[in-house]
């Protein structure tokens, strides 16, 4: 089976979580909105919903036969349970979704860095509120999560080589991917946040050595960061020394 | 099995989505951190962590035996699966895990009408930001949000009782609270929104005639809505008129 994943064709976002899960699993997968004019048609349609009785809010979506999903930690309830990147038990696979929940939690106030009023209005609309909040961020919440993640490594009996038990899963990836994309965002702020968090940037490294990562992130399916996403980089919220 | 949940004792918050699947399962429970002072230091040592190897990184907590999960979506996945919450079938138990994250998007998108800033200030210290964010939030988010339950409600295909198939599952009690938590917080705002939207109103009100939730709602169990949860009544962000 062919999987097709739906998402905005020029950002990374939150359905690049979903992109580093299928590409680690080897899965085939075609990223339907980026295959031209008739792709993006193709992701409207689903957005509009047209005569189906479950209708997603929001991409990203994911199609697996005749099951269409949304929302980026159920995509990956279920990629994790078919290939094999997640534990098999339940209580694994709970604190699988328990972690991934704990990155989404912090990738959403990651997006309101740059979008502390409203996603309807521009960043330039809500630049005074957006310092004030990404003071408060990267002060406090950036070492609060990392930190968390770092706990959990640390605390991990079999090793902290991955977040759960001898093996890597998926929410490894996403804390690949959140690392990178604030070492996008705020070079400066992450270059002394890093040195209380040595095991989550050794994990960073271990991930995008995967052979499998490290095809995808030199390929041109791996959509570069840029001033859409969720990880910006505006050097005005960059810290106060950054100003 | 007696559950152990643990949660702030002095508001309902993201818990109380947990507490409504409790009570409409008729569970055996036990609300830890409000059995006085021992509960309260029980909820903090759960938090501390120990030498527990899986810490949750904030409440809400359940503890089920041996096994102790947090994050609300993750929590609910768990009971529904356990006590007939949700379809039995995977396709659907992976669209009540996608509607449930789509309330937890939108209850985080409430609790920053009063926070849009940081939870680490104080509302008093973001009154500004929280105006500015609660004029975009009652336009636009809480129409599309609720809108969008109200559409799930309409297409389905086993009626429009119930958001999925012809029983009661989890997001139902989550949307029974989301309209609560709003009439409370935005009396005057709500009373426009709710005639776009008469399912999800008698969604509403079907909860809340359910036996157990009933009982529940009438006992001391319940926390009354208050300023300190996530649908706070600030009369002077309940839209233009209310100022």
């Amino acid at each position: 089976m062919r999987y097709e994943f739906f998402y905005w064709p020029s950002i990374q976002g939150r359905g690049e979580f979903v992109r580093l899960a299928l590409e680690e699993a080897g899965a085939d997968y075609v990223d339907v909105a980026r295959k031209g004019e008739r792709g993006m048609q193709a992701l409207f349609k689903m957005m509009e919903g047209g005569r189906a009785e479950r209708v997603p809010l929001a991409p990203p979506f994911l199609k697996a036969g005749k099951l269409v999903m949304a929302q980026t930690a159920n995509i990956l309830l279920y990629l994790g349970a078919r290939h094999g990147l997640a534990p098999a038990n339940e209580a694994g696979r709970l604190w699988a979704n328990q972690l991934q929940l704990t990155v989404a939690d912090f990738v959403d106030e990651t997006h309101n860095t740059h979008h502390p009023i409203a996603s309807s209005l521009y960043y330039e609309d809500q630049k005074r509120e957006a310092r004030r909040y990404t003071d408060c961020y990267l002060k406090l919440r950036v070492p609060k999560f990392l930190g968390y993640f770092e706990d959990v490594l640390t605390r991990n009996r079999r090793g902290d080589r991955w977040l759960i038990g001898a093996r890597l899963s998926y929410p490894d990836l996403s804390v690949f991917q959140v690392v990178a994309g604030l070492r996008y965002a705020f070079p400066r702020s992450m270059k002394r946040v890093e040195r209380a968090i040595p095991r989550v940037v050794e994990l960073h490294d271990r991930v995008a050595e995967r052979p499998r990562i490290a095809a995808y992130l030199a390929s041109d399916r791996r959509i570069p960061f840029n001033e859409m996403g969720v990880f910006r980089r505006y050097p005005e919220l960059d810290g106060k020394a950054g100003r």
